[in-house]
């Protein structure tokens, strides 16, 4: 007998054509954006936005930017994660005040904590820390994708998408932010035509044993 | 009320000591194994490898390239999530005879799809490709540990090891693999430190609405 996981897992595809009449309460939603917000990243340190968007003027704006594609219009709701490209001392402080609130502990005790931080990241170019936050933005991806297939709600990751203009409409740079990945939630439609059997490689060919 | 999903993800974090004795079961181990396999990739492309490593001699070897962190050798199994650095026409013609197999289309039908797969791969440069692939198992990183907090499964990701290190003693070169990140599996030790309050920003940080 399959399991909770491996059915909800199995059910999931990238839904291409979604009900636009069909939409994502407000309840699911926030349960689905609760868990973008206790998503693990490196250190804790959550280099991450996560825009919600509904205005129907700014999706007609971005879809011709991600090749025309109806999810980025017709989905209940369109998730942009993005990375943030400000990471630094500053930002690390903020987190370890965050900390020190959270756990009643000593910024003392964190000193080590936030030099191990501080000085990983400033080995890393400016292009690797945003490469380091987008990899932390997909395994957000990850657990948001498994709980909307937990929840029964369809999605559609995006990475087919001009980032540039993307970043440019939803004036992201000011922010701090380059968008990452896209993902439309909502509910298929009764015509979508992705629902194809799943196709992966045999076991044989992703797993190894040592 | 809190929803089980949330339940589970705050259940979960960071492990970094775990019960050396408690093993994760074979039937377990198989269904976190078929969240690996079944986890979304752009296109569907699947460029991973998951290496499950449970010996010992290899465990106590690898330890000391990830700053001597107890979890790589003390944690039930250690999962290592490979990027494939070999996406080429070839490895794109594999996964196309797969959908062909399964689905049983003809290939004629596919023929935009793979030329697109190749248009994009061939636009990327060697290091961007391997990139994308890591992203690619970042998200398969977060589904797992979506699937761990599910069972009950304790799990550690960690990034911060000796990448060329791991691919040596693994030997993964000759296999067109690369380590993207360790997620040693098991169960919490009763001493185990880290059970501090999650940290996490406010919600007006880490979301916005438009």
């Amino acid at each position: 007998m399959k399991s909770k996981i491996i059915d909800d897992l199995t059910w999931r595809y990238a839904t291409k054509k979604f009900d636009p009449k069909k939409k994502v309460s407000k309840k699911d939603l926030d349960e689905l954006l609760e868990v973008l917000r206790l998503s693990p990243s490196s250190y804790g340190l959550q280099p991450w936005k996560f825009l919600v968007i509904t205005d129907k003027k700014i999706r007609e704006k971005l879809r011709p930017r991600a090749r025309g594609q109806a999810q980025v219009t017709d989905a209940s709701h369109l998730i942009v994660l993005c990375a943030r490209t400000d990471i630094d001392g500053k930002y690390i402080r903020k987190y370890i005040e965050s900390i020190i609130k959270v756990r009643g502990v000593t910024r003392k005790s964190l000193k080590a904590y936030e030099d191990r931080m501080n000085a990983v990241m400033k080995s890393k170019s400016h292009e690797e820390r945003e490469e380091w936050a987008s990899r932390q933005v997909c395994i957000a991806l990850g657990m948001l994708m498994a709980a909307c297939a937990q929840k029964r709600i369809d999605c559609c990751p995006m990475e087919g998408f001009e980032r540039g203009k993307f970043d440019e409409i939803l004036e992201l740079e000011k922010s701090g932010l380059k968008s990452v990945v896209l993902c439309p939630i909502g509910y298929r439609g009764a015509d979508d035509f992705a629902k194809n059997k799943k196709v992966r490689f045999d076991k044989g060919d992703v797993f190894g044993f040592i």
